[in-house]
């Protein structure tokens, strides 16, 4: 999206800050454009011009807020560590501000970009997970769209459709039951 | 929410109408609260009263596109029904008006009460074809929470948030992997 170093780079930066800064202060519901532009130093019309209303620039922050930080755990084996990923995956995503997040990404997204990169972020960090059973050579490893159907999408979901039951033993019993249908699918 | 018959219905049902109505007239992004309420002979404050603001009226109206108008059909046997009703719902689902319908009943509704409504409608139809399945005898019939999670969660998911392969196929894959699991775990 912006030239690292650039000018574009520096005013999304600026922005994306002055978004975080206020909504720590004033809450995400008191933002306005010619707030956070007066907070980054820039122009209502910089922040219009880029994202074109509110929402699509709280959607991009949110995503940003959404992105992975580190690797996934190494435990050693496959569902240890598949175990561990969907256990803080859901603790992050069903908590107060990982359900705002989720929402603002879709909300201010009509095209669907942010909530796609949403999707590739649990991906690859599936995807870290599955390949480094697969060098342990480990059997029946099971495909990274498998795990995003039965592991990853009945917790997302369930966060924005059917709230409740999402506890950690949710979490374990989608993770078993997924690696349990490949062991029956070979 | 609303009294059969009483004024409140009769608003309702005024200002729905007018929502639908000029949906197809204009087109969802030219909706305004003064529009609507014009429309359906009511005050602008009537329906900000009733709805607190325009996204919570499409929300309002676009759970009620979602609600099934038939019981799902009786094929005779539960993985015949099951996958019908399954690729209905994301013929449905994942069309541009059941896309649009869905962001809308998300984005209007922080508090998660329309979101609610819609997964209690698949469940719903669910639990007919279950119901119908354990009458006839049929063994291993899955729980809905189970076909909510392997069947239902995956076509959502990747309608919000990871689109592509959203056919008939990948329908009757889920139902028939939900089927399976639920046999092995006999």
């Amino acid at each position: 999206m912006a030239r690292p170093g650039g000018r574009s780079a520096r005013v999304q930066e600026a922005v994306h800050t002055a978004v975080r800064e206020l909504e720590a202060e004033v809450g995400r519901d008191a933002l306005t454009v010619p707030l956070i532009a007066a907070r980054a130093g820039v122009t209502p019309s910089t922040v219009y011009r880029r994202w074109g209303d509110l929402g699509a620039l709280l959607s991009d922050v949110a995503v940003e807020h959404l992105r992975p930080e580190t690797e996934p755990e190494d435990l050693g084996g496959l569902s240890a560590d598949l175990t561990a990923w969907a256990e803080q995956f859901l603790d992050e995503m069903a908590s107060p501000p990982g359900r705002a997040y989720i929402r603002d990404a879709l909300l201010g997204d009509p095209d669907g970009d942010n909530a796609g990169r949403c999707s590739a972020y649990a991906a690859e960090q599936i995807d870290v997970v599955l390949r480094r059973a697969t060098a342990r050579g480990e059997p029946r490893v099971p495909g990274t769209e498998s795990v995003i159907d039965h592991v990853v999408a009945p917790m997302m979901y369930r966060i924005l459709f059917r709230p409740g039951g999402l506890d950690p033993a949710y979490a374990q019993r989608l993770v078993a039951d997924c690696l349990a249908a490949e062991q029956d699918r070979r």
